[in-house]
């Protein structure tokens, strides 16, 4: 594959579609698109694609077909009548629109019924970061489609190959979408607590920041392998400690009229965490508390 | 404070105190300590630290105090007979104990009082990151503490001032921690999520720090102004499109026996920023609802 950019079809123009269009254009693919509303290919026109006047006509276009829709459902839709007259026989479907693994693995069954190898992807991250490969697009199912395709998908990011199960890249989508709404919401109550007292939340952040990056990632790098070896010695803070230590976050944020519901949960898993006997523990043992999620409402 | 390093007194020698005396140790500073049980400065002693028998004795040693023991009470236990004798009259006291703003500002006052200048700190690393210069001791107060001390301040980890209130560094700090149980609870969720069906938690915890270091502190750079602003918008993803998608992260960790509750509490937060008219905002509107907690239970 060091030869030319090879043919790539897009099919779902949005938001992310025509990002994903745009990078494959910057690095020669000749590219062709198409999207149930058709205006929204123009601006891709302009900048050289090929506009399918049918979904057929684009599945038809090239070996490798990109497909981000909203949902399944709209997917199905779109697909269902080029599968029926037999149009994806020998293609390599790679699938970016987001949904949960067991849809994943659905469409993976459905595709190999039709004849092609099915890719999963997770984009990590929002239009205007497609194509910077520092951008992490997350692939799993046919290894095959991900080595053969390995330059057009380098276009769009920086591809990382997780297995074969295809419902492994969303599962990890998931996951990381939880994280990050998680570090969201801690940085916003910490952000409204600075900035109660005066402080600006560009001033917070970059400190905010450099700790993220720095120390709680280290923390991170130091308990992941006690999550595998499911020992958690707390010999760098335990949880008995840090429960004393979020009293002080809850009563400055009360005394500053913001929101705990976040700070409350956190302290009542931890507690949980400590009633189960891991309050000398490193934080890592809270993973014990969450895991048990089964046999609670 | 070009020459040779200065005299530095350390009150307090748990885990924290006794990484910081060996800081203190290791960049040559002459280095008095007291610790209720004396035992826990042998070790320091070996080293080249000077054993003071009173608080009195150590805070005479040295123009610099800094002090780390339990507990804002605890501190007072032991620096009130120093007070009262007139010790504390000319010296600098950085204070790296624990505790809300308003404990800081109440000591602040207290030490004007005996004709000491103060300054706060908050330590940003466990024992083991002391006198790492990537880590960071957040400071508030006193000005001219910070700046003449500076050197031995160093020799801790990265030195910050945040400004003269001197709540302010203990408000960070509480911050900050928020941040980091979030943001470690979201992270144990991705990892039970993702461990369920086979991966290591060390596998998932290097793409999740790749994600965290890149697209997630991207956004928190983006957001940070919005806040600034009070203006947030939803050009990249809004908050609707992110609560259709937290419902896959739900039914995955539930279908997986996973407890649900932060994800649960994230996606009723986005909820009521949406109700409140923040549908189509970014993430960073989410703040709107954070700060009205006033109103609610
Ligand atoms: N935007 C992001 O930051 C981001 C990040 C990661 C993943 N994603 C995922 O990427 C996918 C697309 O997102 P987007 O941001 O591009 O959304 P969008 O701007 O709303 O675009 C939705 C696309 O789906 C098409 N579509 C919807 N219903 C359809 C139907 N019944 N039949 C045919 N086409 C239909 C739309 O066609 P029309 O133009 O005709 O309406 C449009 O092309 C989603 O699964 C999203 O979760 C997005
Ligand atoms: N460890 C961390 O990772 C970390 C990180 C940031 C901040 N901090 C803060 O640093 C401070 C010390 O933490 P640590 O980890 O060093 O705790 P620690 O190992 O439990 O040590 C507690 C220290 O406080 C002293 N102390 C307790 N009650 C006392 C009293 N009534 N009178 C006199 N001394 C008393 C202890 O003296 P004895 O030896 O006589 O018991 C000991 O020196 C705390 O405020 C903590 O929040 C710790």
């Amino acid at each position: 594959m060091n030869g030319r950019p090879a043919p790539v079809t897009v099919i779902g123009l949005g938001l992310m579609g025509s990002a994903l269009a745009g990078a494959l254009l910057d690095r020669g693919h000749p590219t062709t698109v198409w999207n149930r509303t058709p205006r929204k290919a123009k601006p891709l026109a302009d900048r050289g694609a090929r506009v399918a006047a049918t979904p057929q006509d684009a599945v038809a276009a090239s070996g490798l077909v990109l497909a981000c829709v909203l949902d399944y459902d709209a997917l199905r839709t779109v697909l269902d009548p080029v599968a029926e007259a037999g149009g994806l026989a020998g293609k390599s479907l790679v699938n970016l629109t987001s949904g949960a693994p067991e849809q994943a693995v659905e469409l993976a069954a459905w595709a190999a019924s039709h004849g092609a190898d099915y890719l999963d992807g997770g984009i990590m991250t929002t239009p205007p970061g497609v194509g910077d490969p520092r951008m992490m697009f997350l692939y799993s199912g046919s290894e095959a489609v991900f080595e053969t395709h390995r330059p057009a998908l380098a276009a769009l990011g920086d591809p990382l190959f997780l297995g074969a199960e295809p419902g492994l890249a969303s599962l990890y989508d998931s996951a990381l979408l939880g994280l990050m709404w998680a570090t969201f919401t801690g940085w916003l109550h910490g952000t409204a607590l600075v900035t109660s007292d005066g402080t600006t939340a560009t001033d917070f952040t970059r400190v905010a920041l450099r700790w993220l990056n720095g120390a709680v990632s280290g923390f991170l790098t130091t308990y992941a392998p006690q999550v595998d070896a499911g020992h958690h010695p707390g010999d760098d803070a335990t949880i008995d400690v840090q429960i004393a230590a979020i009293d002080h976050l809850i009563h400055a944020a009360h005394a500053r009229g913001i929101d705990n519901s976040l700070p409350h949960l956190l302290k009542s898993t931890m507690e949980r965490a400590s009633a189960a006997g891991h309050g000398s523990d490193s934080y890592a043992s809270v993973i014990e508390v969450l895991r048990d999620g089964a046999t609670r409402p």
